[in-house]
């Protein structure tokens, strides 16, 4: 079970971080391009540094979506799952059915999903019907266009993303579902959870995107459980330093990013 | 101009077929399983078989996401491209703004790619800023899910999915985008159509998933331009065949197919 397993990983290390493995090759250190696969040589580096702080790692699949990218997207997957960190493919995959059975092949390596709700039900129930692998529903999106559809008030008097929490509450039969909801609407996050209270979320946009921490580890967690993930101010944190040295100790800068985000979420558990 | 281009096809080869290409592994016929790329090497002979019909080949992105699977699918639409054959890329992607960048880097290979509307704008906008490339914003899809969140009633008395497409329609300032409708639900179609006079159609679900090719071919056009789409109904035409006897005819069937269902749009036109 996904959600049992992310519960010992998070008592274990005493973190609920959460780090985003969105590898651009573009921003991988000038000494590591030389590496047959550069993504994987660096994915493997931060993982090395890291993960006495992560609960998880979130790989986002469009980091990857090419012939090197999948290699070394399969590497770091087996690579975090050697080190026994559950992996979530951020994915955000959904289609109709005998395509959304190819895409469930994905949960084949990961330990968990991200999942768009678009379609409906029968477009996440391959995912759905994996009852040991995680599946979390998008619901309120970190980014500004978030509120284009998502925040359309229906005719119920709910918000779009209210709907879809409601829905994948009612898609939890196997106990694996959770949310996507960004830290960045402290105030959605906390009407969700009033809404479906047994549903752990996964927490995007402490880093980079600046949501509030606070907000999204009081209302993130169910017993305990949930993740707040951050990507590239964890993952990135030694690049300035790099541009002017040798790029060197970006695997150090990392570790002190992510102990520090770790350590600052813990002030609200 | 994608779909300046995609009306020159159309009316060259006097065809709205659409053909996806949902290449499934364990479905490539015996014969051809000992090819490098068995997936690659089935394309390649249906697009040889069925481009005199092909206005456009969709692959799904969902038969490919493995290594080789990259591979097949650079090799198809590098083929496709070389018979000027317009590829859209059926990928339902969307992701937060430094994300969606990457994934919008599969358009340097396709001319189109299918999205999805949920992270609204700003998740889109790396797609919808190429102006020489199509944008297909799924809308009301065929699946029977479909439903689920789409049709929910919006306060305003609009459902979801027509407020999809009249964002869409507001997202289209490079004329550059599309809708997703599904053929199963010809009401809506005739509904998206009327709220969205300008935008063109690609449609799903006319082949095995049994929709109405009439209302598609009536609502799906705008000016003769629009798509309809079958994939496992042609590509795997020849499967009960292939069973019996040697596998070998599959191209033969697959081109039969694709002249029946054009003929039978045409019909409409």
């Amino acid at each position: 079970m996904f959600f049992a397993d992310l519960a010992a990983r998070i008592d274990a290390i005493d973190s609920v971080l959460c780090i985003g493995l969105d590898t651009d090759r573009s921003r991988v250190p000038d000494h590591l391009r030389g590496a047959d696969l550069p993504r994987w040589d660096f994915n493997r580096r931060i993982i090395d540094a890291t993960s006495e702080f992560a609960a998880a790692y979130k790989p986002n699949t469009a980091f990857y979506e090419d012939v090197d990218g999948w290699r070394a997207l399969e590497e770091t997957i087996a690579y975090a799952d050697g080190k026994e960190v559950p992996v979530i493919l951020d994915a955000k995959r959904g289609d109709v059915g005998h395509t959304a059975r190819q895409y469930a092949a994905l949960l084949d390596r990961a330990d968990a999903i991200t999942v768009s709700p678009y379609m409906g039900r029968d477009s996440l129930e391959p995912f759905l019907s994996r009852e040991d692998k995680g599946v979390f529903v998008l619901c309120r999106t970190s980014n500004p266009g978030g509120e284009d559809l998502q925040d359309a008030e229906l005719a119920s008097g709910e918000a779009v993303y209210e709907r879809v929490a409601a829905l994948a509450d009612r898609w939890n039969a196997n106990g694996n579902v959770g949310l996507v909801v960004g830290a960045t609407v402290p105030d959605e996050l906390e009407g969700v959870r009033e809404t479906v209270p047994d549903l752990p979320f996964l927490i995007p946009g402490v880093g980079a995107q600046g949501g509030n921490a606070e907000a999204a580890v009081t209302h993130g967690l169910v017993d305990g459980v949930g993740l707040v993930n951050a990507s590239r101010s964890v993952i990135y944190a030694g690049e300035e330093r790099g541009r002017d040295g040798d790029g060197a100790d970006f695997e150090k800068a990392a570790r002190e990013a992510a102990k520090r985000l770790s350590k600052r979420l813990n002030r609200y558990r």
